[in-house]
């Protein structure tokens, strides 16, 4: 038998306890899909709502939800039509068809087979004597596959419509619109948390690879005459990891360490914005578990770079079953795709400086998959101890902030709890009940779910009003008066304090 | 020139400020589609939010997120590759397509005319010499059409697949993992809001009939004979107004105001589950700002209801410019479902009774189209003051809550204005902040996009810390002190107290 990998281990209580399966399970599944239960329904309301904290309402940027599926010219426009396409190889005997750039890295080990372009991908192929990795058949040449989504819109003779790959485009498509809600000032930004869409040839990779999921992004719209950014102070002495273009190029994998600013200055990374944002995604993913030693910014080979982007980093998490992983990137995107809208649709996007002369902004966009988050936050929580699961999630993230037990169901205590667990639900606490089992057993369940705390109502909550609350991640416990309870919760998860202080300032009472 | 509706004026203002516009703009359009700006992202956000408190988190019932694209095994399975059908009728002349019925209605001002089935829309059709609505040719007798959007899953000889018409069936499919997670024990829920798409024949009403939308549902299971639901104390003695199924077949307009539990007890609602979510679902949309007298609960007569529904109850707002429109349906759908994949997978989906016998659960369904509160809390709150447009939104719908102005952009009062702006910031409220014109013209902005609040900053502020703050709904203003600022400000967005009070509070510093 394989080794368990971390992974197989979190796939296995992520079914069972109700994170996250593969979709449509009862009639026999279909690879790309994943379904979300009520745990990860709720972490991932929790990542995006960080990120809105991180990335939209400080700065005052606006949001922008705009749809799905969009005809096809404005694909012809954005260029994906021609571009959004993958090396696919199938397989004379069993009729699969595969990516070519994936199956030769799991058999070579190379990295980046894609950006290495048609012929070498070709030649890689013959040069491994590549077969069929489900039936080892042989493989036909591959050929250039259009990975997106294809529909008509309209029932009878409508118009052939596709499903977006990315959000990008969106916010480009209502530039316009955005310059006029932000008074025709720069900079200023359109956000969107919303689905895409990828008909991926052959995904392979649970989470990691999907055909349908959600990015996180925004574009920032500036002048590139004027290029500073109101907030870079915040995070400009925020030290980072990065792997520059040219040590990537030397083949240096060992990281520099470096300020942001020390960073932008020495033009490592090409504007502010983009210095900028790779700070605030550092203390980002700290808000989501993820400790800096296991974050870095990896810059793209110019041949690894899409055609839009002048410099692209990509954040990169090391996850344990998987290695560094591309969670987001932050690309330099120039005044490419306005550009190319302003040509295709023939309107004009042009800003007025007060000097008179008139340009196209620049955009810088970092841009963050979620379910890759979803997967680095669960893994990097992770921990099995006493032969129990335990997720250490950050408070902001748990599903549940707070489980409430009886210690049994009878003799009032039940009702002593439901009454407690309802003082919580009013103060707007997502609180779990849980009266089955040993209250240890209740403890563990708590645990694997990643609820910081457990309330628990004994005996002694009906003479004196004193209740436990048990800490998962150093399992103590404090007994404490109820009064303030609701109050010393709030600050606990407002992270105003540690649990000490929350037993501390409970006891007082 | 034809007399601007309320819609009119509210569809100009949201695409002006940033609700709302039709989508793929600078390409032409594409009729079904629309984009939501800033203020329509947060509107539709705090919307599925308060969902999420009235149906979600205070019942504890399970969250789930499934794909939105399918294989078409599902809709074999699900009965819709059959029925999800409308009637179409294509113009000899101009080539375009129109749902019979709806130009049916549209000549003769007949209701649910999709209900009288094939052989009536023909007849109609060629009665009341129907043509085409835009260009008066002929039309093509009309035909069945499946209104899903078709796909292919996999790049080369996939599997068809079809993007969702509504969320229902992902729980259905998903029941089993959700009685796992919920330990084997009824009644409990599956709660979704996320993306359906249909591919509506010629969708012509704005933001009413949209070929990609938000639902927010839930299926109840629960056991028929045990069916009591254990909230339904709150909200029995709920008055509603209800026009029932026969008051329908015998064309009574005027409902019958009754209690949830009186009808319940007469056997006019089925279940007392549906009891509990039409009197939850009345508090919701008073929440929304829809007032009592502007809601009723109309039955479906059987041939207007779905092949799986016992009892349908639409849950109808009057919206100003459109009349009574169906906002949510709450079905009673048995053990269709169920019963149906259980027989399309092979599966069991049957539960175990103490007594040994068992049993398919039961299931009922509240329903809610986002777009349509977002449309009916608009159009509710709207008010035309003295040549200026206000929202009076309810305060937890507002997209932004607080608008942050100084007098004057100089003498150092736009310095104190950001540092009061970064305070709000700081204690997590959605702050606007505006600088640009008199000040007049920014309370006037400040109201129209709906935010409750206004913070000025003057010299005052300078000398003793003090600042105004106004209502936008009295247009009050009182100058309070600043130091408990944002305590007292919490305490108004909890609706924990009034604007008058605010200020009462507020001066007392």
């Amino acid at each position: 038998m394989a080794p368990r990998t971390q992974y197989d281990t979190i796939a296995e209580i992520a079914k069972r306890r109700g994170f996250y399966w593969p979709s449509f399970e009862i009639y026999g599944g279909m690879s790309g899909f994943y379904t979300y239960g009520d745990l990860g329904t709720k972490l991932r309301r929790n990542i995006e709502s960080l990120w809105k904290e991180f990335f939209v309402r400080r700065q005052g940027f606006l949001e922008l939800e705009a749809p799905v599926i969009n005809p096809e010219r404005v694909f012809i426009a954005s260029g994906h039509l021609d571009n959004f396409k993958e090396y696919s190889s199938e397989c004379k005997k069993c009729g699969k068809s595969f990516r070519a750039d994936h199956i030769i890295e799991e058999k070579t080990g190379l990295e980046n087979v894609e950006a290495m372009g048609g012929n070498a991908i070709k030649s890689l192929l013959v040069e491994h004597k590549i077969r069929c990795p489900d039936c080892g058949g042989e493989l036909k040449e591959p050929s250039l596959i259009l990975t997106m989504f294809k529909t008509e819109i309209g029932a009878t003779g409508g118009e052939i419509g596709y499903a977006r790959p990315e959000t990008a485009q969106a916010m480009f498509l209502n530039y316009r619109r955005g310059f006029q809600h932000a008074r025709e000032k720069l900079p200023f930004a359109l956000a969107q948390a919303s689905k895409v869409m990828r008909n991926e040839i052959s995904p392979r990779r649970g989470l990691q690879r999907l055909r349908e999921f959600t990015i996180m992004e925004l574009e920032l719209f500036f002048d590139p005459e004027s290029p500073a950014c109101p907030w870079y102070g915040e995070v400009c002495e925020e030290e980072i990891s990065l792997i520059t273009e040219k040590m990537e190029a030397q083949g240096v994998t060992e990281p520099l360490q470096v300020t942001v600013k020390d960073a932008v200055e020495k033009g490592l990374i090409l504007t502010e914005w983009q210095g900028y944002f790779m700070g605030v995604s550092k203390q980002y993913l700290i808000a989501l578990g993820i400790p800096t030693e296991k974050q870095r910014f990896r810059a793209h080979l110019p041949d690894e770079r899409a055609h839009y982007s002048a410099q692209t980093y990509d954040h990169e998490v090391n996850i344990e079953s998987f290695g560094w992983t591309e969670v987001s990137g932050c690309a330099y995107r120039t005044d490419f795709d306005l550009k190319a809208h302003m040509d295709a649709s023939g309107l004009d996007m042009t800003v007025l400086r007060q000097d008179g002369s008139r340009f196209v902004p620049h955009v810088v966009e970092p841009s963050y998959g979620l379910s890759r988050l979803f997967l680095a936050s669960l893994s990097e929580s992770y921990e099995r101890k006493n032969k129990r699961n335990i997720f250490h999630l950050p408070r902001s993230l748990s599903p549940y902030q707070v489980s409430v037990f009886p210690l049994v169901s009878k003799d009032g205590l039940h009702e002593k709890a439901q009454e407690i667990h309802k003082r919580v639900l009013d103060a707007g606490v997502w609180a779990f009940y849980d009266e089955g089992g040993s209250i240890g057993r209740r403890y563990a369940r708590s645990d694997e779910i990643g609820t910081p705390l457990a309330l628990a109502i004994d005996y002694e909550t009906l003479s004196d009003g004193s209740l436990t609350i048990r800490d998962r991640d150093s399992w103590t416990q404090v007994r404490v008066h109820g009064s303030e309870l609701i109050e010393k919760l709030m600050g606990f998860f407002k992270e105003s304090y540690e649990f000490e202080e929350l037993g501390e300032l409970l006891e007082r009472d």
